[in-house]
């Protein structure tokens, strides 16, 4: 036997999305789990690529590829000085817990959480402070719970709009009075905003324009081109801020991968020109009112979402990893969601950047278990 | 005026070859001071990767794409199950330092080391501990020196073979006994070995050869492949921690970026077939010699590399930058690369991997320069 690794590793585990994407391959399941596009990308964002590979093969800066930087803020009404381009938003995040906390900090977030905070606030040496979210007909911020939770050792407020994995979007009056605790609180904020481009009624309200002073906005150019698998994303930094945080990412895996940056620079703008949004928008739109109307015609509650790729629900209780083996389609349990307070009895996570026959297909099968299980 | 970053961030200077390049290209000058190749990658990687672009385009399994483990364990003679990819050498030392050492442990290394290696043990909480090499007419390892810096605390050893900057390759008799030194004191290597496939005498002993059970090496196709900025590289574990690694990894960047992994997974094999690397090899140690002759032919005195595309030499003292600024050739100072012990007078890194005219031109301005200012 040699030396044990670090105790740190506990926080290695396996995560849930690829755990049930993992059990879906294995059982031929199909996989409404993790929010992976089953389109490819653009053909512009192809093309570009197949153009910069060969030509911008080499490190970039850790900041980013001056190009990128320049397109990134003018999509966001940016300053190009405050980009910072990095490995998907993933590495943004990790990023911004490397800059911003510490052992003896605080972070608070909204619970249901996306599954990275977590152990991304821990390697930091922080603890994250768990506020739960309100659940009636749809998801709401529990503002006085969010304000009880802070205190002195709060260095943060962690949120993600629109909203992984409930799909809400803040109304203008929630996030008024989120930048109103931080201002008051003198607390930075980050924004995961990589659904930014994906709503269903009013674009969502980017909290940086709010309080640009504190906010650190996320974003993913996997997310917006169909492309998750790129690691091309980026961090909009309070004024001043960008080198200092750039700095940081440069040890973890120090710039993004060259010739897909250099594609990204050239697609973001014809997205924008050509109406790429919307179409996206059309069609996530469609499947989202397929698999909807599906669950409901089962008798199952949805809570339907403003904005993301996900849609929850409450199911009569049943185990995913039974559900996958045995009903053949993967989902994510609401209880991967939930670090301090316990889940809402049966909520589910259902991903439906998927093929209309897919979730189709989903449905019937789902039915057929839960009609079989339930009977 | 908001909340202070975290005092981390001190740790997030800009790295000395992002900040000659960045003088480099501001004033014109040659740039044989960050290690990127002026040469694109070969033809069959590049063709790869446009195929794979719209086929491999979303998330892959953090601990990489199933193609891509088994080319690279093909390659190296390891199991697939012991093989971790990641976004480049960087991510791959990132992972390593967070899975093996924490507050309170120390890391031995050599002195010059390579930069990254002092600011991601910090982040991990660990202090490094340098042990000077020895330099005469060549860098030797300083054995009693390396046993001396091991204390209980010592979690792991840090080495590059070979190695960035001096260019040196460990004989069989320092690798034997810095793995005996590891078993003794039952400690981790790391094994920094991205410049495996780039050596000008017999190839480099791989401690995981020697040294299975406690040995990680880390590997890259950006530096075999000459694509430093794909982001691709990976990590060979003791049988059985893959998986733990990988786990810290999927908390930095996920997965490296999809359809360049499946390029990478499809030039290995080709790359060593077809005699790729015995090619590099010959293309890099013709430029090795252009770049020694020319320095000795000015009368400076170098070091031989054995291997990597970097040579030391010792120059009269001049200030880097002043030179960028003023001779039109960009270098690294010596001193970069130490953090305990005083740099030997008037060393410096050249970068080789760049074209003969760009050497051959360096080479008279650096001469122009140096009787400019020492006559």
């Amino acid at each position: 036997m040699t030396h044990p690794l670090h105790p740190r590793i506990q926080l290695s585990k396996e995560s849930i999305f690829s755990h049930m994407s993992r059990l879906a391959v294995q059982h031929g399941a199909i996989n409404l789990g993790q929010g992976f596009p089953s389109n490819p990308p653009p053909a512009f964002l192809q093309e570009a690529a197949r153009r910069a590979i060969g030509t911008v093969d080499q490190y970039t800066p850790p900041i980013g590829l001056p190009r990128l930087r320049e397109a990134v803020a003018e999509d966001l009404g940016a300053a190009p000085e405050d980009v910072v381009i990095t490995a998907g938003g993933t590495e943004a995040l990790h990023a911004l817990a490397e800059s911003l906390y510490g052992p003896g900090d605080e972070v608070v977030m909204l619970e249901p959480y996306f599954d990275v905070y977590i152990p991304q606030a821990r390697i930091a040496g922080a603890e994250p402070v768990m506020v739960p979210m309100r659940l009636t007909d749809r998801w709401e911020v529990d503002l006085p719970a969010l304000e009880r939770a802070i205190t002195v050792r709060t260095q943060a407020l962690l949120l993600t709009n629109p909203y992984n994995p409930t799909g809400s979007v803040f109304s203008r009056t929630e996030a008024e009075q989120i930048v109103a605790l931080a201002r008051q609180h003198d607390l930075w904020i980050i924004s995961d905003e990589v659904y930014d481009e994906l709503y269903f009624g009013p674009p969502p309200i980017r909290l940086r324009e709010l309080a640009p002073e504190r906010v650190f906005t996320v974003g993913s150019a996997g997310k917006r081109l169909e492309a998750t698998g790129w690691r091309i994303g980026w961090i909009i930094t309070p004024p001043g801020l960008a080198p200092q945080v750039a700095g940081m990412r440069q040890w973890s895996s120090f710039c993004s991968a060259a010739p897909l940056q250099a594609a990204v620079a050239e697609a973001l703008p014809i997205a924008r020109r050509e109406g790429f949004y919307a179409q996206l928008r059309e069609s996530y739109g469609r499947r989202k009112d397929l698999l909807e109307q599906g669950l409901r015609a089962m008798g199952l509650q949805t809570f339907a979402p403003a904005g993301s790729y996900f849609l929850t629900a409450l199911l009569p209780e049943l185990d995913a990893e039974t559900l996958v083996r045995e009903g053949g389609v993967a989902i994510i349990p609401g209880s991967a969601f939930y670090l301090q307070n316990p889940a809402p009895r049966g909520l589910v996570r259902f991903a439906f950047c998927k093929t209309e026959a897919e979730i189709e297909q989903a449905l019937e099968r789902l039915e057929g278990y839960l009609k079989k299980v339930h009977s």
